[in-house]
């Protein structure tokens, strides 16, 4: 049922010139608890929706030119910075507002500053604009928010736990970095040495002529990079886009196991995990508003909207680039939700701060899409 | 890992001209804890081998040839009854000379009778056989043991239960028969009917050009049913079994979304459930090897070897090809220990009892695709 009722709105709004993926969640948010209850979010689906996001951001990793992305290296950096300074500054004061201590204004800034990559890529790939300007400064802006975000929250843990302490942070901080700079100097070097790239290439491809073969190769490779990703700390969906990003440039797009899995991914597992998505997307949250809760998603928006907004024109981008930019930033979920829950269950956060940060995250996840389309629209025309 | 090396295992042993299966298997038994114990069973690769199973089945399906399947059909169901009744009333004797009672036996007798129709399904794809006329009667064969296991259980269950009665045992028996009969009608009509082939042809494909909403479509369908067959009683990999045929009598063998899924399942779904039955079958419990499980093992090779070789004779093939089909049903793991379980729960299995049908499952499992693989050598040569 959810498989089909994605599919088939993820093609009406198509139809309409709306990205796909807002289908997909509406299939689910349908479905879902928040309005037939007919499918619940359940270990099952979960598992599925995992194996679905890695599947998902392989596929994205192999429509990026490292090339081109590098060029956007700089952008991107300038973004995630001041995308990640503004909302935390304003999460902190929000959080002494209503009278919580350094820790807890701390943990609550920092679930405010984490953007979600997977949301705006796929608006962007649905669109045809994952390899434009803009397109790649998200991406770049994405990525090093995750770091950023990565080192934020293990500060958080050792305000919290006695035993981790700065040497933790500087871990965390720096195999996080090296993964990062080790993902992109590989595929640098590919993409710069021809001679290197062709070896590999024909190691790779030559010696191995059956399909299902370079299938699973290309499968466990990038597992292999989610599984280091996780290791130096990073969300491991960054590892598998690396590694659909280093597998590109070896391959180039003509590869048919490339197609498969691209063809494969927009199918079923894609469409797995965003109608999760919107299975989870608890719309009944609503009923809990509260003022606290509309102050939060109000400076979430104006946080990460006006932060992207702010690094896009520092780093050069023109006045509607940087609204798009501002925009497509502001989609949180995954990563945010896990880290309430965790600070939630140290007794950091009430269930009150946990409950307006799903909400929240409901929020972004259903608008980001919507206004994404509708902004990127104002700049094609 | 476990993709890495069961696909690595598989194409050694491809080399030799083994069936991949066996590598794939023996991947899971290297890295699950009857060796290594890296990989241990977990909700997440049961959630992933149910996945696997399905798409493994849809893929055998796909294969079939609807037309072919039926001229074999007299000879599968002899050979389905024969092989129940020998095993069957084995494993009464059995019990009964261990002085169980009759419900007890009675349960021991079923778990003895139920073949399991991956295993072998994938051995004569592996050697490129199953639409030879041993590998359609063992086809058949299975399918319908499925029906008659399930009538046997629902009978056990109805011996338990006090308020499950003789009225259920009709109505499994009819739902079962129903989907199967239907299935094989809609399949039948399909292939005979030109027109309407044809005409749903063109309605299917004529009208859906995307590649991944038709693979959505071939998927949906195959899940719906999968879950048509579950509804009825069956397993629900019978469903997706006959999803497959009749898909692949409307859309034909060159159809692209068919051979990206078959490309697919055998470079990770395929894979993944075969390495995790692997994983799943612990070769530690042979450690807790029993007088009684030595004899039930002995029964179970015994009753079903004898009663496929015995069916295959009576139903016209000669004693080479007997001996396949009796070696070909001789596999037992997904549905017996399932039954094996509840029986357990509810009291009636010993845990002594239940060990002896996990070994069994454990051995029939790692021997059929090599004793299956060295009796069909036989009759090539």
């Amino acid at each position: 049922m959810l498989l089909v009722l994605a599919k088939i709105l993820g093609e009406l709004f198509n139809k309409v010139s709306m990205p796909h993926v807002i289908g997909e969640l509406l299939a689910g948010v349908i479905l879902g608890p928040s309005l037939l209850g007919l499918i619940n979010p359940s270990t099952e689906l979960e598992v599925l929706a995992t194996i679905g996001v890695i599947f998902f951001m392989l596929s994205a990793g192999f429509e990026i030119d490292l090339r081109k992305l590098m060029k956007t290296f700089k952008e991107g950096l300038i973004v995630a910075l001041i995308g990640v300074l503004l909302p935390f500054m304003l999460g902190m004061s929000l959080g002494y507002r209503y009278s919580m201590n350094f820790v807890q204004s701390f943990a609550l800034a920092t679930c405010l500053s984490i953007t979600a990559i997977g949301l705006s890529v796929r608006v962007f790939m649905d669109l045809g604009m994952l390899t434009s300007r803009i397109g790649l400064t998200v991406v770049n802006a994405a990525v090093d928010d995750d770091v950023i975000g990565l080192i934020l929250m293990s500060i958080a843990f050792t305000l919290i736990s006695e035993e981790k302490g700065f040497h933790d942070v500087m871990i965390t901080s720096i195999s996080s970095s090296a993964f990062l700079i080790a993902g992109f100097m590989l595929g640098v070097l590919l993409t710069s040495n021809a001679k290197l790239r062709g070896l590999i290439r024909s190691l790779f491809l030559g010696s191995i002529k059956s399909l299902p073969l370079r299938l699973t190769l290309i499968i466990a490779i990038a597992f292999l990079f989610g599984y280091l990703a996780k290791l130096a700390g990073l969300h491991e969906i960054i590892g598998v886009f690396i590694a659909g990003m280093v597998l590109n440039t070896l391959m180039g797009a003509e590869e048919r196991a490339e197609r498969e899995i691209i063809d494969f991914t927009f199918a079923f597992f894609a469409l797995l995990f965003f109608a999760y998505m919107g299975v989870k997307t608890d719309l009944r949250t609503l009923q809990n508003i509260t003022w606290f809760s509309l102050e939060l998603i109000g400076l979430a928006f104006i946080g990460k909207f006006l932060g992207g907004l702010l690094g896009s024109i520092i780093a050069g981008l023109n006045l509607r680039e940087a609204i798009v930019v501002g925009i497509a930033m502001n989609s949180r979920a995954a990563v945010e939700l896990v880290i309430a829950n965790a600070f939630y269950s140290l007794g950091i956060f009430s269930k009150e701060v946990l409950t307006a940060l799903v909400i929240m995250a409901s929020i972004t996840s259903l608008t980001t899409p919507i206004l994404l389309r509708i902004s990127i629209g104002k700049i094609k025309s």
